[in-house]
């Protein structure tokens, strides 16, 4: 892959990775609820269109932010589980989730609480907690 | 304004106001370095172009995360500000700077150092310096 990024900002470069509408979506998929196949992703309420999901899939496991594979007792399905690199995009979406919560319930008034997640408490520890999960789960699902 | 958020997901709330290439940049031009002018936004070294530019402002503007006015000695020329909503973004952009950081530079080897920023020693006092600063420019450019 050449340099195709806009600048040297790294604000900049982070969002031509994952700076879409999209992308941050299937990594929330993956992280906060173990979705691990084409057709959980394709559950997911936001309707991503088939085939936006498989050229987004494609782009982040190209930019090594996932990584595809199948399993010993199942040679149909593809497998997709965050590589390291998609992990630490945990405190990203925290962020993104405590902004969300302070300032768009006013516009949007379908948003689920997120009192019960223990953001607001310690928001390091929840999100080192929500990776920790996360490993375990790429450990049990590869073992 | 209605209700067009694609579901009740705080992460995918905040990607359907901020969730493109563009309006974090936008942002982050007038967090880090008190953008405030339409030609200013321009000179980024991304490279926007006037169109996107103008329609991104005036949805930033609609949406509550920056302002628009003109001061009292330039009636030409608008001036852009961020509201305290937007300001508050200003954590979700410290967390892709770190990310970027760590996790970009051997694809974008022309990736600025962030070394004296300080974000490692203590992202969130340099965060809230950050903010604080900002608070600060609005303040003097309404003065």
């Amino acid at each position: 892959m050449g340099n195709n990024f806009r600048s040297g900002c790294p604000v900049a470069s982070t969002l031509d990775i994952v700076g879409d509408k999209w992308s941050l979506l299937i990594i929330r998929d993956m992280l906060l609820q173990g979705k691990k196949t084409f057709k959980e992703f394709s559950t997911s309420p936001e309707g991503i269109a088939p085939g936006i999901l498989s050229s987004r899939l494609k782009w982040l496991e190209e930019n090594e932010l996932i990584s595809k594979q199948k399993l010993p007792d199942n040679q149909k399905e593809n497998i997709y589980l965050l590589t390291e690199k998609g992990i630490e995009l945990a405190p990203v979406i925290t962020e993104i989730i405590l902004w969300s919560d302070k300032n768009l319930r006013k516009q949007n008034a379908d948003m689920y609480s997120i009192a019960e997640a223990g953001f607001h408490q310690d928001k390091s520890q929840v999100t080192e907690g929500i990776q920790n999960n996360y490993r375990q789960l790429v450990r049990e699902t590869l073992s």
